[in-house]
């Protein structure tokens, strides 16, 4: 029956659908990942076109963690020896991989990982070993069934001596059977809100002995006599992990779009009630609730593409200092990514279930595809760093540019502002059109992250003058020093998405501009409004700016309107790749949620299996049998 | 295999885990509502003894609209003789029932519902039709597999004339085999989020003719000879109504508690990182911000539940006045419940995520339930009137209310500070120690809700002066419509907490009091800061008070830490009833996350059948078979 079911629907995973097993849901995505591997030789595909088609299966394949970690990770830590041997075999999919850092007890926190990997110089081996249940290794995808090497990340000791984080190559199942082999206790740690066709795994290694030269040795390497030589100090894998932090924004920035889509087209497809008596039922989407609900995710979806574009830019011209040993980059873009990823990510499922709700109550049903969404997209607040550390990560970045800027230093691009002189502040907006202009926005919200940073790095500094020490003046200020990290990003993608839609301007028609300069507009209004409090606070606005500034929010509203099921069908996303009954091109969801409703499993039969068990005995007025 | 697991779990639905069919899950709801039912009888339980039952078992049972909506749908629009004839059929589950209200293409505007039921006085019988595909019954409960019979609110229609929504009883299915019956086309609506044991159903009546005596005739009925007579103006029915979203209120508090409490206890028992060099990791719940992240939904839980008590009290006065056909407080409960029951789902389907991500990325396995909560919570928001239109709903109320206010006439109870001169308003918080006084912080709250009226009634008054046309001025104050009912809804909030723990005081011991104080000022500190711009804007405070508010805020936080984990185990929920991994009372909750991985059941084999199908010649490196 699933399996019918599936090929009706064109091998769509429909992932936590309660008729799907997680094993069908596992070998499915193993099906279509293959697949495509097919299409790409067969069709010549590029590594472009490839990630294409991945981005078009709403990313749910197989072999992720294969492809855009174990691979990446051996090309960067690995020896060109070590490399010569494995990345064939991993290329050739000879063997699989993944990368095993996290463990149950500790993620976030690198440093306090507890796996070891201690040198035995008589057989010329490490002893890997997770010394005890919070130490296994836990989440890292495709470890539970499908990896037959993990690259682990360890504690290295040799004689009573720790050295820190390395990463070893284990190999976990016989390439004959696939069992695990001796030591190694493997399995899938149990059904997620989503993602359920990855089989994210858990690992304990008890005493599991892996030669010498398995230790990956591009930065550092151990000899046949257990000295420990620091060979490099490439921050490739730095640059590697800044990368999947980007490429984070990228998913979210997909995902905002599957949800304002879907949103967008139902409610220019629903009706309900009229606001003039014995009018027609409006389409709901002419609601002013309505569209406050939905637009803030269609300007996100624009302010996330922009922003991942300009980002991406920044990003290929650090990686290619970081490979020629220039680090100097290094530091702003792992700030400034930190930061992004996690606003990426708060902001789309924030507004993800926005959407949701704006489908009313259809938007609950797997078919309307909007939650699914959702669900797939939770994981990235807590995935690669949970998004509070995230913001940490950035605000210390933020911290030590405005101390630069007051010791009358360089600070980096994307944090110049904080040289300004911040009490020369005037706003920009002195009257009510001045709204309209995004340049004056940009400054407010400069403004105002300027004004956040300075004030926590005031508070901070004022916290340890009066005695406080390091660690509780720290704590007492966390939640300020997040608000920063915030109000920074938010300004990032403020300017990020004026000065793209500047540029396009010069080469777009007017009638396009216009149409991205108002939606530019509407983003940096409706920020404002959503912060208000810390936009005041910041004194950028005062209470007749925030008066101005809301009326025009409403009005832009309005003014989005006539457009807005263009601006999605700009994105371009085929109906295969949206999947949702409610959001379909053709607009017709009430259709499409009831040929959804007919394939489901409980609808093959007319009386339920629960009829012959229950229902007949109580409707007949039977004695039970026995509970 | 799910059934054992299932067993092994102690009948614990685990709904939505993808090893259970849909089919499975509901029958095991409906196994363990009639087991609790046989329990009822075993040990005489009142209604009582049995609602708590159900609460412990967090809803999840079946038949919840026969018991909830078609047995209460039966007393309140029945005639006596109605009632003779079909609550005893009822009770004894001899009939399973519904309530089928919703349509594909309408829920929350019932007067637009497109089921008709024609008058044929020729045969004395009604025959009922949904006349296209958007007409089709969709959403009720129990509609798709369970129930034998359904109250379906059709449109009458008698010759050409509509005499608006009435209630019909109309049998479904066989009582005999359980089929449809003819002209019935009946089914489940599909997979939804969560709730999946329900089987939401949709229903297809395709001139189904019933005898006159099945419309439901308390207020209203048809003769022989095709007159509509109006027998009663009992408003029974809106009272049910308005108890559905009190009751919904009490749900939201369930929720919040399962999540406030699965998220400190795992708080305190995860650690992570130091802020001391070198010092031992910190449980996390001692972070500042891990505090900010999860103290709303301990405030919001204690909140929730004095609301509840106090709003329970208010429906009940005003339900006995209304069964005496005295309909004087009808306006004010409703227009209260469902603002509240809008606010209550806002603020707790927000709360349970930050819960959900409080637990980093565990919080993302089903094992940790968190998440489940917040699935089964989703619904919320929509259910029963979505929440915009409930805000809007409250809003109406509050119009009328600074109407009379303003015309010098009584007004409600609820809204009497809108009697008070706003502009005579001084801020009660002169002073930083000011903020620690809850009923000062209950003045702010006001303020700023007399205000949010005052001004959108204002700017209706303007508009409409103005000459826009009332569906324009309307429309374009809606935001601000619902800005206005949640701020009056906020305040209430805080007015009841505010009032129940002075209330307890009396009784309870001063160490308790002094506890629930500190509660309930974190509280109304933390809600002026999260719309801090509102009360700016409304000049309920100033941006000096705004600094002081927020200071004691965080303040707050590490006073209420000492108490978090006792405020939590203080709900008295047992193990069995949370069933989650990390919330256990005993805080092993590595160990039972580890537990809950085994069982998964792609554990159960250490190789899994997509190794033989796709993964053993791709690692062979045989050419695979044609995918």
């Amino acid at each position: 029956m699933a399996a019918k079911t599936k090929r009706k629907e064109g091998g769509k995973l429909c992932d936590g659908l309660a008729g799907f097993t997680r094993s069908e849901l596992y070998e499915n995505a193993i099906h279509r990942t293959l697949r495509i591997n097919q299409l790409k030789k067969e069709h010549n595909w590029t590594q472009e076109d490839f990630d294409i088609a991945i981005r078009c299966l709403n990313y749910e394949v197989g072999f992720v963690i294969h492809l855009s970690m174990f691979i990446p990770a051996i090309e960067r830590l690995a020896t060109d020896d070590q490399k010569a041997k494995w990345l064939p075999l991993a290329e050739s999919y000879r063997i699989l991989g993944t990368y095993a850092q996290t463990e149950l007890g500790h993620g976030t926190n690198l440093m306090a990982l507890e796996t070891t990997a201690t040198f035995d110089p008589r057989t010329d081996e490490f002893v890997l070993r997770t010394p005890q249940l919070s130490s296994m290794k836990w989440w890292p995808g495709s470890l539970g069934k499908t990896a037959t090497h993990a690259i682990v990340l360890a504690q290295l000791i040799i004689g009573n001596k720790n050295y820190g984080m390395n990463p070893f190559m284990v190999q976990l199942r016989s390439l004959e059977d696939h069992m695990p082999l001796p030591g190694i206790i493997v399995g899938d740690i149990g059904a997620k809100l989503g993602a359920n066709s990855n089989d994210n795994g858990f690992l304990i290694l008890n005493d599991v002995r892996i030669p010498r030269e398995n230790m990956l040795a591009r930065n550092s390497k151990v000899t046949k006599d257990g000295r420990y030589i620091q060979t490099s100090t490439n921050k490739a894998n730095y640059a590697t992990m800044v990368l999947v932090r980007l490429s984070i924004i990228r998913w979210a920035e997909d995902t905002i779009k599957n949800g304002s889509l879907i949103a967008i087209r139902y409610s220019a497809v629903r009706r309900q009630s009229s606001l003039q008596a014995g009018g027609p039922e409006m389409q709901v989407l002419d609601y002013q609730t309505q569209q406050y609900k939905i637009f803030p995710s269609l300007a996100a979806s624009y302010a996330l593409f922009f922003t991942y574009e300009a980002m991406m830019k920044e990003y290929e011209i650090a990686y290619a200092q970081i490979m020629r040993g220039n680090n100097q980059l290094l530091g702003q873009i792992h700030g400034q990514l930190s930061g992004l990823k996690a606003f990426a990510s708060d902001l789309v499922t924030y507004e993800l279930e926005m959407c949701r709700r704006s489908c009313g109550g259809h938007g609950y049903l797997k078919a309307s595809v909007v939650g699914e969404t959702l669900l797939h997209t939770l994981p990235l607040v807590t995935v690669e760093g949970d998004n509070t550390v995230m913001y940490l990560q950035c605000a210390r970045y933020l911290l030590k540019q405005i101390a630069k800027a007051l010791a009358g230093q360089d600070v980096d691009e994307p944090t110049s502002y904080l040289k300004k002189d911040i009490l020369s502040y005037t706003c920009p907006v002195q009257k009510g059109e001045h709204c309209t202009n995004p340049n004056y926005l940009l400054k407010i919200y400069t403004q105002r992250a300027h004004s956040a940073i300075a004030s926590v790095a005031r508070q901070l500094q004022f916290d340890l003058e009066s005695g406080k020490d390091q660690s509780s003046a720290f704590n007492n200020n966390l939640v300020s020093l997040v608000q920063a990290a915030k109000a920074h990003c938010q300004l990032c993608l403020m300017k990020n998405f004026v000065e793209s839609v500047s540029a396009l301007e010069r080469t777009c028609s007017e009638n396009l501009a216009s149409v991205l300069r108002q939606l530019c507009l509407y983003f940096g209004l409706h920020g404002i409004v959503t912060a208000s409090g810390e936009f005041l606070e910041s004194e950028a606005i005062g209470l007749q700016q925030l008066e101005w500034i809301k009326a025009e929010e409403l009005k832009s509203l309005a003014a989005i309107r006539p457009n807005a099921v263009a601006l999605v069908d700009a994105f371009d996303l085929h109906d295969q790749t949206v999947m949702s009954a409610l959001g379909r091109y053709d607009g017709n969801a009430y259709q499409h949620l009831f040929e959804a409703a007919k394939r489901e499993p409980m609808n093959q039969t007319q009386v339920p299996p629960a009829y012959y068990k229950y229902l007949r005995d109580l409707i007949k007025g039977q004695p039970l049998a026995k509970l």
